[in-house]
């Protein structure tokens, strides 16, 4: 079943080390199905090299397994609890990227400081806070997904505006309309958060971009007033 | 029309993933034909992987498309003014180039620190200034072009002493005689605004280089005198 | 004889350069037989491009050469020490891989900042100190096996918990339950080395992870509450 | 003539852009043939994708074309002055590497941090001094030369012991017994450059190796006690 999402996501996940955002099998790719509301997932701790796409597990809103021999990835329940809390949303990536990861251990929002951010990212990316003791006893890939929701709920954060977020000493997760396009928001997000470290040890005083060039650029790829690229 | 200038501009747009300039459909490079006054240039959003020589666009200076089915690049309007304005350019390259941004993104010209950097531009590679809402509001890429020509008239720069410029809070431009120099370009602006980067965090008091060396190796190199290469 | 660890270790040998984590000849892998208590070891300054599996020699825990035409690895005596010494290890890596080793000449323990480090390592990977004029005259590279073991016993650290350390001035050693594992660690450190340094550059209050979240990231990896991976 | 040492000079210009230490044309090899007392080199600004070893340039010390059809590097007088100077040496390598780059651009010594240097180099690198007006017009490329040897003759170094060295303002030569070691010894003072660098910013208290682990490593791998490798 899903064959075509299977092939979709498990082409997704080898574009992870392919654009260098994953060693060994860190990481993680899934989408959704929004007709059968199950979503397609790489399995936990398998090498890029020996997965095929028959591999890839599918699982229902509450963590079930409906297809698939391997168990599906441990951050499994984060997932899911992104696709049931935004629902326009058709594929996540979680890596330990080295220059997100790094924002996620400062502990920081990722600013934003240039165009290349402004034509993904609407905004500052947030860093979500550590969980709790109980929190984590609860159910630990469960209530991460939890704190991502609180943390867009708190700051009145769309999701498709912004649509990534850093875990405080952990990675960034990111999403998309589907699995292709959480992979190229994991790869900017990466991007701008190696240069916009940079940016301000060139120059301390680097400010934000001017919120005018940050609308610019973004109404320039996203919206009804969209013209860059061919769909027009 | 223009089948070779086309083979040319194809060439030159994939080296810019080759040199690591460049992610995805980010960048594009166009090539100018003084016969017709007609320019090609990269199709807008297109991936380096499926674009093909014929998938170059045919432009005149006014932005019509005279041949091509893809709409051009969305930063076409920039590239007519400069063709416009610098009449000896050849070729003209747009990254995010890593470095090169993070110079952008921090509002400083690039200073000539080293022999690398003398070898291709006679000076401090401009920042120019982020445009006004006015500026935005009137045809954002055509007015980044005309930021850029007011940039080097106002600070008295020869354009093609100095091949590029970085945009604040944006990223390079750079043009030369035909569109495989203006990618060296960027590959050498990216390289220098790295080692300039480190040099000061390594040697605060580090300057820029003596103007007798900077003479010596740009001279050695270009004009009348240069006696680099095979061509003497 | 020993056909098989030969070749585990002749291709854990040619992953440090794949992960970059050696140039030229630098770097070397071993694995330990349980059952004959010697250890496979990659010859000396032998290029990665020309070795054989049949090239690995096989030493006894008294560096003696079992079986092999070349000259073992001239650190040899400091794989023999640790295998002693840690019994429960089957292969040991040392390397010169850039971050790890600029950790190791500013002589300072890795902490462990983020959920990468605590998926490997269960706290701060320590610097062992350099070794004195005696130690060097007596035998460089037994005597730097000691001072690891010293290390690790005078600070109560777990080498199975911890599999790995820096030595003063020098660079990594990491080791695990078999070659493959010994260099997925190396990989690791030298990751965790990087994110460490520019995230304390970024933001220099960050602190290390609160215990919590590195007693859950290490436990769901190790141990018999494990669940990631297909092993449950 | 000289067909083999062509073959070499070619494949260590090669090596180059392998190791990541040159761009485009940038960079050349030369290797000494005792017996004729010529050199051969790279032909100046030809790609490396188009170079064959039947291109190499055959020069006397007095910088004649014996053989060739090409012009020889620009660089070709400096290496001359080496091979008249340091009668020991049997190929030298120029590049403008990233990081050995920014210490000549800081114009700072490389001091001998790690193991990974003590390989290599018997203490620092130095940096010698930019060129004199006079110095520039008499002869850039020559002159070059002679302050490198004024370098070493002033500091008493020993050009066997410190087979490299740093210009102000442009970039490393580094020299070996032949083209291949001193492709080596570019790699490894980058290397250690690089290191270096982010050593001190991790940890400004950080100094040189002990003179007792220079000793150790620099001759375990050098002179009659060497016992690294297979040549024993």
């Amino acid at each position: 079943m899903l064959e075509q999402l299977k092939e979709e996501v498990y082409q997704a996940n080898l574009d992870l080390p392919k654009h260098g955002l994953v060693k060994y099998t860190w990481g993680n790719v899934s989408a959704f199905d929004p007709e059968t509301r199950y979503f397609v997932i790489k399995p936990s701790g398998v090498s890029y090299e020996e997965m095929t796409a028959d591999d890839m597990v599918v699982v229902d809103l509450d963590n079930h397994i409906i297809e698939g021999k391997l168990n599906p990835s441990s951050d499994t329940p984060t997932h899911a609890v992104l696709y049931r809390s935004f629902p326009q949303i058709g594929g996540i990536v979680h890596t330990h990227s080295t220059w997100a990861t790094i924002w996620a251990q400062a502990g920081l929002d990722v600013p934003a400081m240039g165009t290349t951010h402004a034509d993904t990212f609407y905004g500052s990316v947030p860093c979500a806070r550590f969980l709790t003791q109980q929190e984590i006893d609860s159910g630990y890939e469960y209530e991460t997904g939890k704190v991502i929701i609180e943390t867009f709920k708190e700051r009145k954060i769309d999701p498709l505006a912004i649509p990534g977020v850093l875990l405080h000493g952990h990675g960034p997760f990111t999403w998309g309309k589907d699995a292709q396009s959480a992979v190229m928001n994991a790869v900017v997000l990466d991007e701008v958060c190696k240069m916009n470290l940079f940016t301000r040890q060139l120059n301390s005083f680097s400010e934000e971009l001017p919120q005018r060039i940050l609308d610019k650029h973004y109404l320039r790829k996203h919206g009804k007033n969209a013209y860059y690229g061919q769909n027009k």
